[in-house]
């Protein structure tokens, strides 16, 4: 496999390469043993997995369906599936996970549905620009069908949706008789960085699918597919039995949601990853001839720096992407373990380097 | 969900339902606690993973291509879909796990194969049948091209293939110019139950691409894509992230597996189940007016129940599958966790009904 | 290409082979010269194939939606994809076209749904036996779901099913909430042996899509896909674009049927047909030795022959296909071209190699 | 069916809207009655067919494989699928046809594989931008991997590839182990316009699969596919009949393809439309006031139209799209049965509204 500018190697010392370079909280570990007793029913027909529904109906204030899958590319790829036809056109951004990085998952669990990008800054797509696209060629035969628009929250560059974006993009959908689906691979980033309910930031907003990670915070593996839509589940059953996406011993992933939702273990770590980054920001905005890429309003970072520095910083042990979004970006990913020594250590060293 | 007549509820007191009712072996989570260390590079690009890779190539005596997945479900269909071009036909037994269990997963994946049905006695694939039907319609555009025959062992009633029967059939298969793929989600117990090598039981006879179960027999959720053909490797990395299977904390799918390699974990759990099935058939044979039906060979049995006694065994807290082979018959599945007491806790009950 | 036992060299003389070896009636090629006049909107935005949607209303007494195509295998695999979802199951028989003959195009056009077979007399369905099978594992996320049941009508072996028998499966499909398709391939030679009217052979008996055949009946290259659930035409719009069977110069399709439906040109061609089989029916059955399989119905006929006489009428020039159904099965069709004395001459030619 | 901005009623008068508004050139509806003669083998085993092989191996001077089917979108789609894994990225222009007007039938034929657009001027892929995408993640498992490159002879917009430009996409292509796949629905309008050899716009210049239009000039319903790498012939072959597109009585389908082949009806068919573009091109040139947009290569023209104008000149009876491109953006083709009259009346009209 071509690894690019992947600067990873086999023992990192401080990463901030991705949220999904972390190990798990103990929690979920403690969880795991737990629920390591006697037989259970398997394919979810377990009590872990019915209180786990439970406990997201109780998050979201509302009725939901859940359907638990261990990847994230699983998650939004069975929710564009029950979203849209074959002939349908997804509206996402160009930078949006499901357009670059699942090698076409989308694609393959929706029978060839075509993503169609629609601009925006900070990587989020533009209301305008939607409204502008959303009912092109409607009824006309010759092209695909506007069926789903896609947001990702937060970003894949770690900006945040407000509410009030949401809520305008949940409008121009309905007025459209468009879906809408959030990628929430990092869902609980964004929720504590907003400050509002999960209710607020979804459903009432117009959200009807939602995949809603926790890998990338804290958990093994183990995402939930959220629908605000029940009349999707009885289809979203077979779709993911047929994607090879039902686990048989299902206790073993809601395990780890049920340790990942008791006692906002998810956003706890979804705080800690966020003032990390914050911290790193801080940090890197004091140094004289640093230019950072937008405000930092999750975990994520970018920044600029000349190449001599990032050779010397990957040579001193840390580890991060970089070039990847042009000539001397690079991208700092903070997580449920970062510690605020690794984030000092990074600052104080690049500080030197740069004096 | 139609649970049909599955015959279990919340709280199982004994099951013999099926393997993925249990746990997982105590090893495995010790595993996944040892690797939760640090930070490792993700998407299979770490230690653990590669050593799993190597620690397969030694237990099969051969180069090997390896991909973890995390169903048993996933680990078929992606073989399948290497092997057989979507004009294909998958030869297999009407009573195969891919034909009747995966809600259309092998035609998912492989983008609409035909399965073809080829009998046999104790739901393995007769070799005379293959040879009959194994050039149909060769090269006549108007049909499906013979691609693969896919074999399950041990099956999916527990009979076991001999090595001399995989190798017949992996001889038609090279002869006729068609893969052979293994559904191996019982592997460890046919293997045992055989007494021979993996690579006797694989490559050697002709099999060309393995689904090596692990869950049934103690893992948690992982199993392995084992390809003796490791040209297949790179069609299989893409087709593998496409389909949502891609864990990005691998490490922790890695570690289970390593667990279950390690000290011969894998032999002694399903060496267990097997003796338990084989304690089991011992016990209720003993009872006058039981019919078995056929051989016990690894961790299944089938019996014929009057429908009273069934009744009543369940009211005593036991569980299993019944009336979806034929009315009053019986299927029991022991595993590696399933305990002396609670076989010899069964045969009583059965005999004290039974007189 | 393998062309097995196809007996039919590059000019044959007098051939039984298929209804496909005919050319066109001249009122076609008529139609086709008439209608290329000045200029016509695409894409079936003209008024020949309006007309032709109007046609087919009248002939079946209610409101259709029409969608032409160029082939049948088109037909039979766009109707099945707007009745099926991808996770379902197609009942059909195990001698049908769908079956055997379209190289997968249904489990293309599904996306990877799954054909099972009903076993029935004649390459008809028994009732009886769907009955059994079209509620099986309803609601088991592990299995397919019987979605469609799909009837040949006349069927692959000429064979006719009686109104009563269509209503019979149409009844059972409807108590189990199942769609029914009818690949009319051969319609017309069905309708006029049955003598009902097009409405009592297809909705009022409970069809709700129907591949209406025409290319074998005497047109160069349509067939209408006749939507009796008017609900599923926009879909279908989608699918036949999306699979290349949206002809852009629509009139010469639509020519094609408006002077198969005039003037009963359709019904006629049929009539012949099935009279030459029957006249060669006759004559056969009165020759000594000679043992026809099953009654003559329409226009397809079964016969035993010795190998002898086969290689011997293949040398005098008739043309037909043998030993694809057993040694010595011989099967010969005729069609709304054949002549009656191409009939007399084959049917003398084999008495005299008889006697 | 939504018909936006189509200008055409049931009874045009003038149509300049599209090429597949015209009817067929005379002599293939003659060749359609003299191949109307006896029987023939079905599904392209008769001469016609092997004649029309035959006669695009001199055409194109090199052993080619030909696949007839009914439509450009068949074809194109068809091409792409042999040339693409599902996995694959399809570069074309953002204003090609398989982007933008096929409803998904590349995607639905490749099983998912996604187009990424390629800029450049003219509705032609700019070879430098080309170049900088065409290595993009190659082996990047989370990507789709960069597969076929396709290009549009005469584009969309009437422009028209030279020979060096086509060479210079072929050698990018070969360097990147890329596959080269041209549209040709206009093949023969550019093919006089450039006045060149169709081997060196073709596989000369690396042209591995073409889809040979015929329909727009001349033909009723017939394209071919032409693989000059023929070793894509058999996986063709399963394709298009999986695809639906075996045309049963292929003869009429081939008889088309003879005549319009035979003594260059194509090339002069395409001749006499250009001609009519230039005439009409030269005539709104001298008009004051008329702004042409880019040169007239082939037989498409646009120029920018005050409403008024465009209103009143519909209302005499002239049709074609309008404002698809732009407000006031109007486009004009001419086909193979475009009168010199007809020209002239248009040119006279809009010069007399605009003075």
């Amino acid at each position: 496999m071509n690894t690019n500018n992947l600067s990873v190697t086999a023992q990192p010392t401080i990463g901030f390469t991705s949220d999904n370079i972390a190990g798990t909280s103990p929690q979920v570990l403690e969880a795991l043993a737990r629920c390591n007793v006697g037989q259970e029913s398997p394919y979810g027909n377990d009590e872990y997995t019915q209180n786990v529904e439970r406990m997201l109906c109780e998050i979201f204030e509302t009725d939901v369906s859940v359907f638990l899958v261990p990847t994230g590319s699983a998650a939004n790829a069975l929710c564009l599936s029950v979203l849209s036809p074959p002939w349908g056109s997804i509206l996402c951004h160009p930078e949006s996970h499901i357009n670059n990085d699942e090698c076409g998952a989308p694609e393959f669990f929706t029978n060839g549905a075509k993503l169609v990008s629609i601009e925006g800054d900070n990587a989020k797509i533009d209301p305008v620009q939607l409204q502008a696209k959303i009912r092109n060629k409607v009824g006309d035969v010759h092209s695909v069908q506007p069926s789903v628009v896609s947001i990702t929250q937060a970003t894949e560059t770690g900006s945040i949706y407000s509410v009030a974006e949401i809520e305008a993009i949940g409008a121009i959908c309905r007025d459209a008789g468009v879906r809408l689906h959030m990628d929430g691979a990092r869902f609980a980033n964004a929720l504590v960085a907003l400050d509002c309910s999960p209710a607020e930031m979804t459903w009432k907003a117009g959200v009807e699918a939602l995949s809603f990670g926790a890998t990338k915070n804290g958990v093994l593996a183990a995402e939930a597919i959220v629908l605000f839509d029940k009349s999707l589940a009885p289809e979203m059953g077979f779709r993911r039995k047929r994607g090879g996406h039902l686990c048989s011993k299902m206790r073993f992933l809601s395990a780890q949601i049920d340790a990942y939702l008791r006692d906002d273990l998810w956003l706890k770590n979804a705080r800690h990853a966020n003032d990390m980054a914050a911290r790193l920001s801080e940090g890197l905005s004091a140094i004289e001839g640093i230019e950072l890429a937008g405000q930092t309003e999750s975990n994520i970072i970018f920044c600029q720096l000349p190449q001599e520095v990032i050779d010397n910083l990957i040579s001193q042990g840390f580890r991060f992407y970089h070039d990847r979004w042009g000539p001397g970006v690079v991208r700092l990913v903070t997580m449920f373990s970062t510690q605020p020594e690794e984030v000092d250590r990074f600052v104080s060293a690049t500080k030197q380097l740069l004096s």
